[in-house]
């Protein structure tokens, strides 16, 4: 058994997050070695583009801009990746596990779209990769999932994943923003990028959703097996009609549920009961709610996005590898196991019951509703409610004019319906010719 | 390195939880074994009480009513405590612990009565001691403040931590019930004991604040530390005034704070805002929020009450165990690290700062405000809002008539004001003649 009482470090990927490490280092350190009874160096930072460092808080670590210079030391016994993305990542984290270093990671992209290879190398390899901060950065959702509720069969997680959709979410709900200008507060607030698209279109909480859902059903749920649908196309009036005139919050969800040997796993918004606790996770919250059977549904709350969160999350793994590494156990128990290569078959979204919301903008004469609704009954899609005739005195003053308004809007809420149903008469209906624009479906998730 | 690939487990104390241990292994035995790669057994089962057994589930465990015969059995591996209180716990407890097997509990007055005692003995056996069911049932919360939130210095840690007392507060501040009415509702449901003071007075409450605080402390806070008051004495009308007029919902919370090198630590009932997240955790769900100083506020929501919640923590419990144990590593990295014997300074509550809802009951006649103001100002208590001269016009239909009614109410919201100033002034003022009984006195917890 090889024990030893330094733990070294080597950073790589020196941006938000990874100074964010620094500083918790800096701040907590003899607090931190208390807990694994160790030592613990930062011995390098890797940065391609930051300036070279002499020092990284109290620490003097040697700095690089070639990862290799990390990955070959054989010193080092940690490798964090902090780059993000698919490569180099990849690479590092391969050749840094099969250098026989344990790795801690936040890249959620690297483990949706390299989970297999990634886990087939730490069994070979028996080093260790935790990746707390790819999910709820700060939220210790990974290691619940996977040992604090382990006794469980995990039936469903439902999660609100990315912060920067939900801040604009709520901005649009509580302020009546429209997307665009929700949008640029956020990104004025730093809550969301320069090109917000990879957030706005889904692909972060999807490779979320690909990270849980792999984790709860110890298989592997591929990236391109999550079903992904963004905000961008939302309409304001749609979320403000939803919230005041039905009680629904809009929310971008990832969900995943267990159903006999099958998965659903998608990312979409969806209008959610506004009494449930998701509806009060605003701003840049995350929230992540799962369904054990025998915990029942369990909650997790917490930032989902920001420096200190995310290295949080960061600083705990490096601390079980730490301790592990100092009690000579690291890599004697894999992190996760179960069948890494082995693909989950997935529920078609289309199969997928729930109720819908639709918004159909027509011309304004009589007909049209029994058209709409005529064609719904014969998709086997029955109605709940219908609200049409929305004189401005009617409508609550919260309510915008809906923006390059052209017909009138027909809301219809239906019962529950599979979603192919709806979108096979949606299809017909919006070739009527009293149909003016494609129309708006939102799915109504009851969680 | 001793290496194997069954582990046994004896389990003492069959009762609700025990029962469920062995529902969730009959349910998910094969997946459990996946998930440590080895075998479980169920080697004994003991209880003073019950029925012998002659199987349990599927499994086929010996039956004893003498705890002895499981801690005694070497081929036991793990013992699982699950008779609750203090002894012959604590010997069970300590037995197995010294005779080198590991333990799984739900015990939390064990816990926080004889915390060093435990974990001073783990460290000379290294043997193990898991304690997840302890607080909050299903909730992971022990393993993430233990492990997930490890990098961060915990600043406070606000628990709803009792099913029962949270159950009859749900009933009273929805229902209107009384508090007698909504304690035999709470009976009648499954949600309260026979004898329910335990909960009532907070006690079990404090037996979680004492585990908490502990665990984040990496001291000791004992039982006797946690400041403790329950919640028999409400009255329905200030929990239904505090809500429809004040905007609070009445919870009995768990405390936890960090100053400096002291810690306030307590249980009582108090008035939180009701956009608070912890407004919406009611009848038997349990919350946690954690205040990292990296991770920010993390809240962890779930069933704090029932067999399969709590049953759920004990057998991810006993999976910790068992992949230590199938893997050889058991015992090599402690769980609980720190100093469990250091005490650690308890700031008083008479030194804490909040804001004070106060219900003096007093005679109808001019003056009477005038006295109390009079002698909160000298001692140095401001006011925010008086409410006084109630028509029962004016009030709200579920405002109920004031039990035993006697005199008049004055509500007075003070500003920020230390504890100990406010009972000096309520000392005074309940000596006045024109105040007819002891003021009720609750703190307004910002959170």
């Amino acid at each position: 058994m090889n024990e030893k009482k330094t733990v070294n470090v080597g950073l790589i990927g020196f941006g938000t997050v990874g100074q964010g490490v620094v500083k918790i280092l800096d701040r907590n350190l003899p607090l931190l070695e208390s807990k694994f009874g160790g030592q613990l160096r930062l011995t390098w930072v890797c940065d391609k583009y930051s300036a070279p460092l002499r020092r990284a808080g109290v620490h003097r670590p040697r700095f690089t801009r070639r990862w290799e210079d990390v990955v070959r030391d054989p010193s080092v016994d940690v490798v964090v990746e902090l780059i993000g993305g698919y490569e180099p990542a990849r690479t590092i984290v391969l050749s840094a596990l099969r250098s026989g270093k344990h790795v801690a990671t936040a890249n959620k992209a690297l483990l949706a779209k390299y989970w297999s290879e990634v886990f087939e190398t730490t069994r070979k390899t028996k080093s260790l990769i935790y990746f707390e901060a790819s999910v709820g950065a700060g939220i210790p959702i990974i290691q619940s999932i996977n040992e604090g509720l382990a006794a469980n069969r995990i039936q469903a997680i439902y999660g609100i994943l990315n912060g920067t959709t939900n801040y604009i979410l709520t901005r649009m709900t509580q302020d009546g923003l429209d997307f665009a200008k929700a949008l640029k507060e956020a990104q004025r607030e730093g809550f969301a990028e320069a090109d917000p698209s990879f957030d706005i279109e889904g692909t972060d909480a999807a490779h979320k959703v690909s990270v849980l859902a792999s984790l709860a059903s110890g298989t592997w749920v591929h990236l391109d097996d999550v079903h992904r649908q963004g905000i961008g196309n939302l309409d304001v009036w749609d979320v403000l009609f939803a919230q005041e005139r039905l009680g629904y919050v809009t929310k971008l969800l990832g969900i995943i549920r267990f159903q006999d040997r099958l998965m659903e796993a998608r990312v979409h918004p969806a209008l959610i009961p506004s009494a449930h606790p998701f509806a009060s996770v605003n701003r840049e919250y995350n929230a992540v709610y799962v369904y054990g059977d025998a915990a029942g549904d369990i909650m997790f709350y917490g930032k989902g996005a920001g420096q200190m969160t995310a290295a949080s999350a960061v600083v705990s793994d490096i601390l079980f590898l730490a301790r592990q590494i100092v009690s000579g156990t690291a890599g004697k128990i894999p992190y996760v196991s179960f069948h890494p290569s082995q693909r989950m078959k997935i529920s078609p979204l289309s199969r997928s019951v729930c109720r819908h919301y639709l918004r159909f903008m027509t011309d304004d004469k009589p007909g049209v509703l029994s058209k709409i609704t005529g064609i719904l009954g014969q998709k086997g899609v029955s109605i709940e409610a219908v609200y049409q005739s929305f004189g401005s005195d009617r409508f609550s003053s919260r309510l915008p004019a809906l923006s390059g308004r052209s017909g009138v809007p027909i809301v219809i809420v239906t019962h529950k319906a599979m979603h192919g149903a709806v979108q096979r008469a949606l299809e017909k209906i919006d070739r009527l010719p009293v149909v003016r624009r494609k129309t708006i479906h939102l799915r109504i998730e009851e969680l």
